[in-house]
């Protein structure tokens, strides 16, 4: 592939992403103008159902490295890990500076401090309506809600145009911590002139508008109302800093004492308050040792695990195996969440545990999204009236989606771009077009070890899940062609040993007909023998059980 | 476990569910009386997440193997895999007859075909409204509807009372085929008097009624209207004939031909029109390879795959996988159904394949349920006026949704009995309560294997496709103990090992220390030798790359 760009196009802006479009996850963009590269976001991704035993995915920043003098920063739109999650993996090879709001900087130095990096980091933290110079570009820092605290929309000056980037959001007029969207510089934008626009996807296919964070509080007083005789639990996604306002204000209304559970919460709840965009009244947090000091109908459990994670916190307590805290009768659930897709067989697990320990649990109507939905998005497009479009975070059919809500508001087709992860497209006022494309694609972390396992490995591993492995070994005397040990034939996850002996014998007589069919033959090339040993042993076994275990003979020369 | 109950209570029945309360799926219930067993449905469940290379799962039934001789048939509602898929299997050990519907027994016959079982089994039709004879039992098949053709509920008439089995279903006034649900029965038999009542709890937690699948009809109007210009392809499940035949019907009314695409969907539709559960018009099934002959917008293309199934014909079209069709611009691609729960992912990855292709796709509003909703199953309690009540399909979420509907209805706390899969209840007029437990759980398929995969198995699986395997072999001279050949370590599925050659030898050595120490110390039990190897290089391992790969010390003596 090729990473050297032509060069002949000086005045114009390129934008590349490096992630984000083919799955929800690893958000990641590139914006170069001559020398200078501003790079917005560095998320990473969960991995996928067939990544076996991957903890996450980061983006492949081949070309960031590769022009590395020209990369002025990280500007960082909010704290959710597919925005953050991969800069201490990248800042490792490639110290930058990094941009960044008040409370995302302290999720994000939460990071860095877990990997050794906040001495080697230079960290600015940026207001809202402030602007920063990196290099030939000028980043402004504009308000907009999401479920997060502190989420900012980027626009992006270069000399060949505004760029609005939005980063995740929805537009909340009511939002529980700090001002609503700040609509009016959005529109003030548009009035100077948007050459593009890179609009959050995630919620293009939901018609209507997404319901304000604060709706919630009137939920929570009703369920906390008609449950006031009981314990309630109450999980949501660790870094939802309003919500959990939202809870500890319901609480305190009703006398209840909060007990947070779960690492990343008690860590974000943390960071949340000592930034002050989190208010806990005093004598409203109590631990967990506490808990049984007070009446049960007296306490509220905030808790991570709303999406059926099975280290998380609720899991534990739903399983029995949480170590202080367990779900009683007349206990009530409460998800304060819904489903991320290809959750859902989780959070019943977890939903039908805790039924079966007699608790209530309540799955409906106590969550609002926090990304914008057609018509919020139709509000962006008509006050920012970019000339492009590049519909950004999300799957191709959300991409799609976004592309149709453009294609009514009037922008016309040739002027929208779906776009792949390492497409570059070149930009001014007068054209824009897709003129190469850069390495990008996700790096598989498997513990310690980043890109050490790839599709060959990965392939084993499926393989190895589906029906296991029979490993052949034989000892050898090489200068006389004769065993003079096994062969024997040693399986793991293929079938239960203790009652299959007679297929294993069987197994074993296959291997001795074959390895003394190539002695016989005179065969020293031990890659024919085991070549040979694999396919009849393989026939073997697929004939009688229809199974394909990896066969893995080992000779042992003496 | 004790298999033999008390049998001092001969004048009461017993309801021993052997499946199908813990999860959707692997629906199977025994009636017992006295000398006479009855057993309704016998299905298959699909494998869990983590039943790594599972094919599928059937139930245990030693409970009905160790009463064979009491054991009168096995009586079907309907044909469904979940109801019917471990049929084959069981009958192989367990040869007594099958009682079912016309188009249930088509399906089934199909299955028996497969398994060479169609001269051994006994196999009876029912027709709505007869009433068969086994043993102390009378079993009415009961006109219902359901997602499929020829659905019933069951009227078990014991000398203990009356048990009513709604099977899956839906009240459906206007049903694609044949009558609506016989609810003129079901109030007979509540004025007869009703025991109990095994309610479907599929859809208990959903408020409001469930829509005729006629509905659709008008819904496919409008699309094949809207999307003229265009080739439409619908995916739905291949056992619903209504849904296929309202699509023929549409596809006749604007002139198009259609193809039937996936091996599952073609035998069912042969079977039912067969059977004339299905009406196709001359002329209007057309093969594959003459779709060429006609413009793209006079055709249909009927197909499985809508639950994103990897191997099925909509997946390998979208993947252009498909030897003979191909997704073009234009394409209109109908979803006739709803992802099932955990589907959700690969049926979005189909969507965006097809998206990505330049198709249409409509996943919105082209199905309805095939089971009762909450009104639904209000009307059926109203008219049965149930004793007690047994929620029966579903995971124990929907048991308690259909638990809150029946006691809203008035039935008694005490009278409604939430079972396990090996539950048994023995009730008469008088009381009903649990009185023990026979064996019950899934018995896992692994190609031709069943049963011989089991929890050791499956653990090996799962560590194999986390972090692989390392293999360490070693010849010894247990005369001299002395190394002969080795340590050597080989491994699948841990590393990309051209990459990470330091990391292998230095494990090699690590090995080779802890042989060298055990060998000094004179240590001829090859089990501690091996632990040493395990220990020694699982933590270097765990150290190094915070993996816990499976490691595997085979020792050939020389």
């Amino acid at each position: 592939m090729k990473n050297e760009l032509n060069t002949d196009s000086h005045s114009r802006l390129k934008i590349i992403p490096l992630g984000g479009l083919e799955q929800i996850g690893m958000n990641i963009t590139a914006f170069e103008y001559e020398d200078s590269i501003v790079v917005v976001d560095c998320g990473l991704a969960f991995p996928a159902d067939d990544m076996l035993g991957i903890d996450l995915v980061i983006p492949d920043v081949t070309y960031l490295k590769d022009n590395f003098e020209k990369v002025k920063g990280f500007v960082i739109t909010h704290g959710h890990e597919d925005h953050i999650g991969a800069l201490p993996y990248i800042l490792k090879d490639m110290n930058v500076p990094v941009y960044a709001t008040r409370l995302t900087m302290g999720i994000i130095e939460n990071k860095l401090t877990e990997h050794d990096l906040m001495d080697t980091t230079r960290r600015v933290v940026v207001k809202f309506g402030q602007t920063i110079t990196l290099g030939k570009f000028r980043v402004e820092f504009i308000k907009t809600n999401h479920s997060i605290v502190d989420a900012a929309a980027l626009a992006i000056y270069s000399p060949a145009g505004i760029v609005v980037h939005t980063g995740d959001f929805k537009v909340d007029y009511t939002p529980v911590y700090g001002d609503a969207i700040d609509l009016a510089r959005f529109a003030e934008l548009g009035k100077k002139g948007v050459l593009a626009l890179l609009p959050d996807s995630t919620n293009a296919e939901r018609p209507g508008f997404t319901p304000s964070e604060k709706t919630l509080s009137r939920t929570f007083e009703a369920l906390f109302e008609e449950y006031k005789d009981t314990r309630i639990l109450v999980a949501t996604f660790a870094s939802n800093v309003d919500r959990v306002q939202q809870i500890i204000n319901t609480a305190g209304k009703f006398g209840r004492k909060v007990v947070v559970e779960g690492r990343s919460m008690v860590n974000i709840i943390e960071t949340a308050s000592r930034l002050d965009c989190l208010h806990i009244p005093d004598n409203t947090l109590i631990d967990e040792d506490m808990l049984k000091s007070y009446p049960e109908e007296q306490t509220v459990i905030i808790t991570t695990g709303s999406q059926g994670e099975s280290m998380a916190t609720l899991s534990r307590m739903a399983s029995g195996m949480h170590k202080k805290i367990s779900i009683h009768p007349g206990d009530t659930v409460i998800f304060s969440s819904n489903p991320i897709p290809g959750n859902e067989k989780a959070v019943t697990k977890v939903v039908n545990e805790l039924l079966q320990k007699g608790a209530q649990v309540i799955t409906q109507d106590a969550h609002v999204s926090g990304h914008a939905c057609q018509e919020d998005l139709k509000l962006i497009y008509t006050l920012v009236k970019p000339k492009y479009v590049i519909p950004a975070h999300g799957e191709y059919k959300h991409l799609v989606a976004q592309k149709k809500i453009a294609l009514n508001l009037g922008i016309p087709k040739e002027n929208i771009f779906i776009l792949q992860s390492g497409d570059v497209i070149e930009m001014d006022e007068n054209s824009a077009r897709i003129t190469g494309k850069v390495p990008a694609g996700g790096i598989l972390v498997d513990g310690l070890g980043v890109g050490d396992v790839g599709n060959v490995v990965l392939r084993d591993r499926q393989r190895l899940a589906e029906d296991g492995i029979l490993i052949v070994v034989l000892s050898l005397d090489s200068d006389n062609l004769q065993v003079v040990s096994g062969p024997d034939i040693v399986s793991r996850g293929f079938v239960y040993v203790r009652e299959s002996e007679s297929l294993i014998d069987e197994a074993t007589q296959i291997v001795e007909v074959a390895v003394d069919k190539c002695l016989e033959k005179g065969i020293t090339d031990w890659g024919k023998l085991k070549g040979s040993i694999r396919d009849d042993l393989s026939d073997f076994i697929w004939e009688r059980t229809n199974r394909k275990p990896m066969i893995l003979p080992i000779i042992m020369e003496v």
